[in-house]
């Protein structure tokens, strides 16, 4: 973990402590690698920077407790990535994986889509909830050492959400759908400009959801011919479009 | 699985008996999902194509073995991505993933490298042994469907390697390092041409590492400031440097 985050009602006076298995076990690793008097440290949705150590509280040779102080987390979290991922309903192992990836990527908003080829029975998947979701949101942050967690929505009704509510959503942004042997021959990449990206299940969108999409703006790309899990296509995706390496 | 692999030495008269787990448990799944009579196959470094499935054999309910018909493999494999990854060695979880990954993304050559952040403890782990490696590769092939297996070269030498050995296996490319705050303002990507891209470890390379790399023409690239997994890393640069989307 390359930042400890905190929530701003965790904190008391500039001070804060950690007693839960997930970040003790962090900054214990982290201090056994460098002998650290402060740690990297952020506010869920707020500032960071370096927390100093107060007080570590040991038990039996192991880590109970660390008390720090946030007075000087006084640094802006990085810019966001302007682009909304649209993703159909995934695998959970696979969903968790996209979540996280995409949220170290820098992105900010996800649409959790039913598609035609979805297997109906992810939907009732822990994942979906609102504590597991935010697990893997936080382990993005953490990740790329960012505090803004991102929102999730989920829509179960494929055709309303394109027609009704997507044109919204991707109003001002240059839209893409991934889409296998289609290919993208007007732009250069990458795109400054805010971007949709929306990716399919396992087996891919439908024809007719590729024309629905298409019939509001969204451009068709592909990865070319070789196939790659989800998490990596979209990884690759979100590269190619916005990096400004 | 998208390809099932299946050895030259295995094929008798175009015919070739699958009663291993591994291929039996995805052949069953994919039959479960469609009723296909024959299945995407490929020859490990040959052709692929469908083989036809001649005969299966069950046992208490339980697929026990398959033949399949070889006589139609006669495709061939996608072309190879031209890029060499030069990587450190990885948490062997780690280089698990970035081997099926790349291998996926249609790297061809490997060298797996020490460096001065390199754990040594990781070069005891069985990833390095043949079968262990072979394994992640067969499973990038499977993913991609492809056939050709690539090379993996250990170098334990960092400095013997970049100066002796690395001019001749990157004459001829552009040759980037992955290196954070490096910035590469004069390349535009994709780029065509044959590519050498050198990946550190968890830690990244040293600044002497870097200056090592650079004096033999190595361009340092950064992935901006936000801090990706490593297999993503890998991932996001190789799309970046040779998409043709």
């Amino acid at each position: 973990m390359n930042l400890i985050l905190v929530s701003e009602n965790e904190i008391h006076d500039n001070t804060v402590i950690i007693n839960d298995s997930h970040r003790l076990k962090s900054i214990s690793s982290i201090l056994q690698s460098q002998n650290n008097s402060s740690l990297r440290t952020g506010i869920i949705n707020g500032l960071l920077g370096y927390a100093e150590i107060i007080e570590i509280n040991n038990e039996h040779g192991e880590m109970k407790s660390i008390v720090l102080d946030t007075a000087n987390l006084t640094e802006q979290p990085p810019e966001p990535l302007d682009l909304i991922l649209i993703c159909a309903m995934q695998r959970p192992k696979t969903l968790k994986k996209i979540l996280q990836t995409a949220t170290a990527l820098g992105v900010k908003t996800f649409y959790i889509i039913e598609t035609w080829k979805v297997e109906k029975s992810y939907w009732t998947s822990s994942i979906l909830g609102e504590n597991e979701s935010r697990e893997q949101l936080l382990l993005g942050l953490e990740q790329c050492i960012d505090t803004v967690l991102p929102k999730i929505y989920i829509k179960r009704a494929f055709k309303p959400f394109v027609e009704d509510e997507l044109p919204d959503i991707s109003s001002g942004r240059i839209s893409f759908v991934a889409h296998p042997y289609s290919e993208c021959g007007k732009h250069s990449f990458p795109i400054s400009k805010p971007l949709t990206l929306a990716v399919g299940p396992e087996g891919g969108f439908t024809d007719y959801e590729v024309k629905k999409f298409h019939s509001i703006g969204f451009i068709p790309v592909s990865l070319g011919n070789r196939i790659l899990r989800t998490e990596f296509a979209v990884t690759s995706l979100i590269s190619i479009l916005t990096s400004a390496l």
